[in-house]
């Protein structure tokens, strides 16, 4: 095993001479705060025996020149519109974020606020163990290393965007810039590591990644898993590298100066800055993974202060002199934003128009009616057999052109997903040529992961200003699916677009087909989840997505690649109840114990279950059989107990599920399923269908077996427990495992 | 919109002269081949106008030099031992593969073979849409993208490994190399670059990644989303790099000499080899998107062959002249295997011992009694509570010193998931002086999504050569899901250890809490999922996913960070029926139309069920209350109908689900459930278990009110569609969303 490294990694003790920051009662004490901030962040960790005071301690310096002198901000309104925004990727390390906000005076952040850092009084707690994006001057939420990265990366493309749509020569009313704060975990990450690739690309050269290199993890020493030249791999993805070598733990001057090179920086590219810190300073395990995420303990956290001077027993100790030096932290943030309201009002008398729907953009309205009335009505929809995904085109083209707020793009499947439409523009830097930032149309790359999660920082900006159209194979969606995740977690809304839903995709066959991928979307929580049959349910989903309502829901749409007809009896208003009934045929004269035998199905498999009602009528002709379309399960399990139970009879009549995924879940809903047991194959898509049993001879015959052998039994209706698998056998057959 | 570039990259015309590869028929017949395989390659996409022929035909000198000359192998014995891998990471480029598979004269890719390309004759097809490890040559199944890179890094480790650990200076019997070709995609993806950037710090040598690098993608040029310096970028990763500029698409002599130094290169690092190729050539449409992913159209295939001055209505022509051109790979390849023969008999003259073992590592057989009898039985067992996930290191301490198939690992988490052992070795280049590749405790660092996907690399060196275990906390699998969907698609075995999986995390927060997650990977086809109630149910599910029936399925324990005491009834034969009772409490003396009470529950919750069962039996005691563990849903599936009904007697029973994850699910297996509907919060363990209704007081109030609800009723016994959500409202006030 890798011996854990026995020397310390050497660190500047004593504290070398008072660093010069901004404002001159800040550099006077910086020492001071560095010591508070240890001290706090060893107590901190310390009062119940957990939490993460490495980074805190090693990264104080860092904490200092940000909150205190170069981010601009205003503590006293943590949510003005022109404040840059901070995003702590290294969530772990959110004792740092939480106690200079603290010592900045964020009105909601006290002394006793921080105490409940890993204590029983969490019940409407800041003090989480990651900043999450309710608590005040948190722009996201962080944990999963990576995440972040790619949030600031969408925070920073946001404020190109509405910088390059709103501001002026002579009037700039967006200027703000994003800092994102990094361990080396980020970094590890693939979907940092596309972030940032993405972030090069699109010069975002109001992105500024401090990366805290202290080079330990939780495993030990970096060098056991991770060697390489970070600063110039980073370099070659397009972006400024700005190194603050040797140990700059305490040095407070080189690490601003640093990091207002990045911010004044004219390369027109994202800048990094490589800050070599040491973990845990000032504990007697500096610089070893046992500072990282663990209590120090009494006996090192008294080590800790007596390093520092300080009384050893005294806990949570501030010294006035501390709180006052930022005072000036709180007067320049007032300022910062009395001087913005100048510019507005200046921007508001000499550009009404464009002042009106700025501010309309950033009301934090987004009123549904205007989707709702752009969505075309379903007489105005095509006849004839279209793919849903193509439907969902139709209403980009419908929404996209009209609603500011959509900027839509797909990770290099644009051609497949349909989220383009005429005239637009793409969001890219205009020496490229091919572009501005005022476009609206994002070219994601083969990037899924951070695709979503830049999404989530697109529409964490600020509410509704913008809504994200994300789009892919659905199979992709799975690469996506930890941001998705993140997205329902802090209620940021997305439009996601997942194409190519079912074996449909055919001849790509059984990797690019999405079976068992359903279960988990409809699992997470906050989370729409729709498989429209046609285009008229398309259109009652992206309706649905765009509700006010729904501003903090994400939204998928799980779509097909072939062709569906629309359904006569198909609507809008039956996609928001969750599932309906969308076909009625034969008699309810039936006296063998059934009051009727439905058909359950979702997105492509709707309209064949309408094929095998017709079919199943025939053979049956004393027994209503009805087709039920359920293209939202949750929506239907908040429906009233009668409604239903009137759509699917499941105490009085037959219910069958027919679906191209796996049957998991679907034991709520029917009796019995017709599901895949399988992963797919390669094939055309037709053929598949056939071959898995989803072929109307096979669904006819199938059910028809099912309701012999149920009629045959004294009570026909199934009770609970006795669901069945149809299709266990024909599937079984069909791959190799 | 960004406009489809107009002009195509200029390619070389006329071919350049007869390229020299190492023997002389082929490097005489090379344009020749170039030409037969861009005409077969187009040809095979026209039949049914669909696939992918731009990759095959831009890459056909990079596949010439490869299959007719660098690469180690027996198309007569697609499995000789020591042959060298290739993995197509870019696996919708599969035709390049099959059709020089079938010049190499592998015996199942015959003509017809390469024929049932996207045809309707699929059943047993070897010409899927994406090259599959069942198809004879093929080592791993590609297609989402990144994968295949991540896959070439595990055989490279394993060859690594087995080199290290059974090769002598005089006798080397693993000598292979592992060649994987990949395209942008692949590099973008961030699986690609935690690959990469792994392989680097591994030293790994024997790995060669070919960079097939056409600057263009499915949405068009490259430039519109990736600008990067790739090889700046990899060479930062630790690589040696190598570039073939110019448009090398037809300069086979220039791309061998690349191949060449690669493979003998003795810089011991991995080598990129960056080749700049013209994608579709000989095309009119060369070097333009639409090449990637669509038939040519019938013209433009004209077109491609009289660009080759061949008759352009001729089709699927290969002349003799090529033909036999392959005949000296055939006879080469044969020769390999002799070789290499002789060095293994004369290894096991001089080394038996070694030899044996080496015989029976690369058997294909894993004796899966040798684990069963490795595992402490219950009794040896400790009886003090202790959480799951240190009872599955328990197993590792048993199985991993005396099993040489297992290699575990952690992504930077070893010290939290217990995968490590006393005396291991850290896999890792000995000039690190961490350890050896003879080690078997890999450190993968803060890469879950490579994690998964090199053990799928590991798992397909050999069948059962190797074990992989791969361990991160649980909230993590979800970045490495759809590495392990490929495991499962795939048949690949790994043990997954999925740690601190609810909101017994604590403190950490709703950020890693895996509310959910369950419900995909009980979704997924053909992987086992357990979640163990106590240590034996750990030690049987360690036991049945070691088993022979299992080598071709991965598995899952999901463990508690929290403290699990031992279950008297509790039991490893229980674990494999999937659901069994663990308790029984109260009689049946009961009148009131319910023959009995079962809870169900998994993991964790099970203890807590069995204090409530104890509890309610006193407030009902003329009730026979059953406590069942259920660690694994699908296997209790597949138990006879007679044993569900036993142990979930649905129909004459009330059967209640507790599981601290989404309810999604238990609908199939319980009438009610307990369980979460939101996310988690940030607190100790203890007491979130309580605020989200999980209390031992909580569980038996909800039940016991249930209970009473349903008695009231003239049918106690709940119907299908009858199933309730019990903490509904407790659980909807915990979160902001």
């Amino acid at each position: 095993m890798t011996p854990a490294p026995t020397t310390a990694i050497p660190a500047h003790t004593p504290i070398t001479q008072p660093p010069k920051a901004a404002n001159s009662s800040l550099s006077d004490v910086a020492p001071e705060v560095l010591a508070t901030v240890r001290c706090l962040a060893a107590d901190l960790v310390q009062q119940f025996n957990g939490g993460h005071p490495g980074t805190a301690m090693g990264a104080a310096a860092i904490g200092l020149a940000l909150w205190g002198d170069v981010m601009r901000f205003n503590p006293k309104n943590a949510n003005w519109l022109d404040r840059d925004r901070f995003v702590l990727s290294a969530g772990h390390a959110c004792l740092l974020q939480y106690i200079y906000m603290h010592l900045c005076g964020y009105p909601t952040w006290t002394m006793d606020m921080l105490k409940r850092y890993h204590s029983r009084d969490f019940i409407g707690s800041q003090s989480a163990g990651h900043p999450e994006i309710e608590f005040e001057g948190v722009e996201v939420t962080t944990g999963p290393l990576g995440q972040g990265v790619a949030n600031a990366v969408g925070l920073a493309m946001a404020s190109k965007h509405f910088a390059a749509r709103y501001n002026k020569d002579d009037c700039k009313v967006v200027n703000n810039k994003i800092w994102c704060m990094t361990g080396d975990g980020c970094i590890q990450e693939g979907i940092g590591c596309e972030a940032l690739s993405m972030a090069g690309h699109l010069g975002l050269d109001n992105l500024i990644l401090i990366y805290d290199n202290n080079r330990v993890t939780v495993d030990g020493n970096i060098d056991i898993c991770f060697t390489e030249d970070t600063s110039a791999k980073v370099r070659a993805m397009g972006w400024e590298v700005i190194e603050v070598k040797d140990d700059a733990t305490n040095d407070v001057q080189a690490i601003l100066a640093a990091l207002r090179k990045a911010r004044d920086s004219p390369s027109g590219r994202p800048v990094f800055i490589n800050i070599w810190t040491t973990i845990g300073f000032a504990s007697q395990n500096q610089g070893l993974a046992p500072t990282h995420g663990a209590a120090l303990g009494e006996e090192d956290v008294e080590h800790v202060k007596r390093f520092h001077k300080r009384d050893e027993k005294a806990k949570y100790v501030v010294s006035d002199e501390v709180y006052n030096a930022f005072d000036s932290v709180k007067s320049r943030g007032k300022n910062y934003e009395q001087v913005w309201n100048e510019t507005m009002s200046n921007y508001s008398q000499k550009y009404p128009e464009l002042a009106a729907e700025f501010k309309q953009q950033f009301s934090g309205q987004l009123d549904s009616k205007i989707s709702a009335n752009l969505l075309p009505t379903k007489d105005k929809l095509p006849t004839s057999a279209i793919p849903t995904r193509k439907a969902s085109g139709i209403a980009v083209q419908a929404l996209a052109p009209k609603m500011p707020q959509i900027l839509a793009g797909s990770a290099d499947l644009s051609g497949s997903t349909f989220v383009t439409w005429k005239e637009m523009e793409d969001f890219q830097p205009p020496v490229t040529g091919h572009g501005s930032y005022a476009g609206r149309q994002i070219r994601y790359g083969i990037r899924e992961h951070a695709m979503a999660a830049i999404a989530n920082g697109l529409a964490a900006y600020n509410p509704n200003a913008i809504v994200p159209v994300i789009s892919t194979f659905f199979m992709f969606f799975l690469y996506a699916a930890p941001a998705i995740r993140m997205s329902a977690l802090q209620g940021l809304r997305f439009i996601g677009i997942a194409t190519h839903d079912s074996i449909g995709i055919g001849e790509d066959g059984p990797t690019h087909q999405p079976i068992g991928l359903a279960s988990l979307f409809r699992a997470i929580p906050n989370l729409n989840f729709f498989r429209p049959a046609d285009a008229e349910e398309v259109m009652g989903a992206w309706q649905f997505g765009m509700e006010e309502k729904n501003q903090h829901t994400p939204t998928i749409l799980s779509l097909s690649r072939q062709n569906v007809p629309l359904l006569p009896n198909s609507s809008r208003e039956g996609v928001y109840r969750g599932a309906y009934i969308v076909k009625t045929v034969g008699s309810s004269a039936s006296n063998n114990g059934l009051a009727s035998l439905t058909l359950v199905a979702t997105g492509g498999e709707v309209s064949r279950a309408v094929e095998a009602a017709d079919e199943l009528s025939r053979l049956i002709p004393d027994l209503a059989i009805n087709v039920v379309s359920m293209p939202n399960q949750r929506l239907f399990d908040q429906q009233s107990k009668e409604y239903r139970q009137s759509v699917l009879p499941l105490h009085n009549g037959l219910v069958v599920a027919i679906e191209a995924w796996s049957s998991y879940g679907w034991a709520r809903y029917s009796h019995a399923a017709m599901c895949m047991h399988t992963f797919g194959l390669s094939g055309p898509q037709a053929d598949l269908f056939e071959h898995f049993g989803f072929g109307i001879k096979s669904i006819v015959s199938h059910i028809h077996d099912y309701y012999q052998k149920r009629i045959k039994l004294q009570s026909p209706v199934p009770c609970a427990g006795d669901f069945e698998e149809l299709l266990l056998d024909v599937a079984a057959t069909a791959h190799a495992h």
